[in-house]
């Protein structure tokens, strides 16, 4: 299999074939293809594209370039979810328990903050005591008694995507819709998920910046997943401004636990109970999105959530007593109001900028070796739409080190534009693609 | 200067600046840059095209990536040529005698045979004595002394261009205008040319397979040396067969010294006085193509330009005899003929196959290491347009080592397409560009 007569077939626009794509996924994974002619390939898949099928084949060669993690122990489907990243985005840690508690086993392996987005790892490990290490045997023993966890990977999936994946993020080739899907999908089924629902986010804050593009992405998911006979269901949500009102590890917990102890409503639980709904359906437990959602208010309700996360959260060595006293989490030495300079109304939000705000805050790494610090980050005070006079608070910095805040402060109100006119405010959902609509 | 945003900044179809050209060609020079940035880099080009100010900067950036040759010591302007290579196409020979005996100085340095493709320094070698390796004080004093002079390169040039040539060459991104240019330009100008005369092949037996394609790398390259303030003439001719009958050194010289001697006109011989003659405009020596032509052919049918090749090749510590004497040339110990299997047209030469035939039967290299045979090659005995019948010759094998000379035999007679009609002749001119058309 010669790989320049591969890079000179895609190159002309032809479709490559199953051999063709192992060849160069087996090649990225064992290192036997160089990385200048994977980087020309990839470069050319950028500008060509990949069908269906290629998209499909690439996935499927990807999750089988390394091990598969088997969770027929478990001795039921299991669901699983990924988000493309967000801001404020804690939808896991209100959805996995939700989902859990209405039966439906969630077998999740998460991941860390990276760049602007946070990670759930990260705010699970906010929790004191919290572990999101343990082999495979102890995770389905969970997932079987418990009905969900979240863990870190167990053992490296994917060798081949994860080095297409460090190739494309210095070769200016991250953003291909086939090259994102089978990424993603190929994680996903190579940790075992039976069914996977998937939020492909919108806007400022998002990996894709376009509705097309992410409606596309969408659409080219549920399509490997129908492909590959695995139920997957997408939605595409906005991210024109933070989905919740906290960003940074600890708060986004406190967020979440609020949300399940039904002291706080908004746009994060509708989201997640949106994501949730179509997790009971992948799993075959409800059969419309409104029978789901009913499912999930009830767990909400009778706190059936809120006991789950609290069973989750003992099993992994965390103190579930946070659940009842938030204050027992990790906080901050200081808070910073950032106000507004103006009246008017809060009519956009650079999303990425306040992730990096919060990141510079201590709440992300900036390097894979940075040490996060659990307690920082911002809460924001205002959404898109809201009116606000001069001074009042648009956000609040909890902070642990003074030095570079006033700067973070000055950013963090940069992001939020203020406007004489009163906006329109973008859609929380764009679009809902399931296995019937591809 | 980050390269991911250099790579960005091309994929979406924006003209680099001289910085960011500077940054990936300077990193290419001294290793620097990653090979993987460097080929999607090139991938993305191929895609999104250089204008021309960013041509003419690549050009630049890659003259100067390493050290210029310095011919001032001659005096006047020296002007080179070159051609992007085809079989049986043995024009230096013819014309930088030619052209020097007109009193214009000819400066070349030339390079071997490679792929189907033969090179003028293997065809010089091929006459008993000549060297073709000297230093440049001698180069420059055989340039001044005698007229002319043909050279392999004294030292690495376009250090940038070689790297980038040899990545190209394993990752499907030969094929880009601006990339062939600029690699073709750079090599010229850092050789030291004062004017360049540029023969782009076209057809079958060409880098560029279609006119059109032809036509646009040949206006780039002329364009760029207005830019570089560097006179370039180009023509766009066919190779649609080989130029000349013989294919292989020695043979070559032979057609060379047979056209020079008045015995043979052909194709050969007219694209030779077409690029002769835009050398001497290139020179400022002639101000019409026609005023040219004439003194070419007054070189020719005077003996003069005979004499200057035995001059050259004296210099070069060959023996000058063979002008007079071509049998002393090396010659090949047996012949064997490819005959025609019907009557017909001769309507089409696959003459990339031709040029590979004559390469196994040794008159080229497969690898860099191989040692040429000198003597071997074939001599059409046909063009495109004769009549033959069944059994006549189409073309005479000169071969050394028996073994496999039937496969090729058969190969060279699959090579040669005979029609029961009679063919359109291609053009052997399609265009010629020089300044003012730019």
């Amino acid at each position: 299999m010669n790989m320049v007569d591969i890079i000179l077939k895609k190159k002309a626009g032809l479709p490559l074939n199953k051999e063709e794509i192992h060849a160069f996924a087996e090649g990225a994974a064992r290192g036997t293809v160089p990385d200048y002619q994977l980087a020309a390939l990839l470069m050319a898949i950028c500008f060509q594209g990949m069908n269906e099928e290629e998209t499909t084949t690439l996935t499927m060669e990807m999750m089988h370039s390394g091990s598969v993690v088997d969770l027929s122990g478990i001795g039921e489907i299991c669901v699983d979810k990924h988000s493309t990243g967000g801001v404020g985005d804690t939808t896991t840690l209100v959805l996995v328990p939700l989902v859990a508690a209405c039966g439906v086993k969630v077998a999740k392996l998460s991941g860390r903050g990276l760049g602007h987005t946070g990670g759930t790892l990260d705010k699970l490990e906010s929790i004191p005591g919290c572990s999101v290490d343990m082999d495979e045997a102890q995770f389905i023993r969970q997932v079987r008694d418990v009905g969900c966890a979240v863990i870190g990977q167990t053992r490296e999936l994917c060798p081949a995507d994860k080095a297409l994946y460090a190739l494309r993020d210095v070769t200016g080739t991250v953003g291909s819709i086939p090259l994102i899907a089978s990424s993603i999908v190929s994680k996903k089924l190579a940790s075992g998920a039976g069914a996977i629902v998937l939020d492909v986010k919108t806007g400022s804050g998002a990996l894709m910046h376009t509705v097309e593009d992410s409606v596309r992405l969408a659409r080219t998911m549920v399509a490997i997943g129908k492909r590959a006979g695995k139920p997957i269901y997408a939605v595409v949500t906005g991210m024109e401004q933070p989905l919740g009102t906290h960003v940074g590890n600890a708060l986004e917990v406190k967020e979440a636990v609020d949300l399940l102890a039904g002291r706080a409503r908004g746009d994060l639980l509708t989201v997640s109970l949106g994501l949730g709904a179509r997790m009971l359906m992948a799993a075959g437990k409800a059969m419309t999105l409104e029978e789901g959602e009913a499912m999930l208010e009830e767990a909400l309700s009778s706190g059936r959530g809120l006991a789950k996360l609290k069973e989750m959260i003992t099993a992994q060595g965390g103190d579930a007593r946070i659940c009842d006293d938030v204050s027992l989490l990790p906080h901050a030495s200081r808070r910073m109001p950032v106000t507004a300079d103006r009246d008017g109304w809060i009519a956009g939000m650079d999303t990425t900028a306040i992730g990096y705000c919060a990141q510079d805050l201590g709440a992300g790494r900036k390097t894979k070796a940075d040490r996060i610090d659990p307690a920082v980050g911002l809460v924001m005070q205002v959404r898109l739409g809201d009116y606000v006079h001069k001074g009042d608070a648009l956000a609040v910095l909890h902070i642990n080190k003074p030095d570079g805040a006033s700067e973070v402060a000055a950013r963090v109100a940069a992001a939020i534009r203020i406007s004489e006119e009163k906006p329109e405010i973008p859609p929380l959902f764009y679009a809902g693609i399931g296995p019937s609509d591809v």
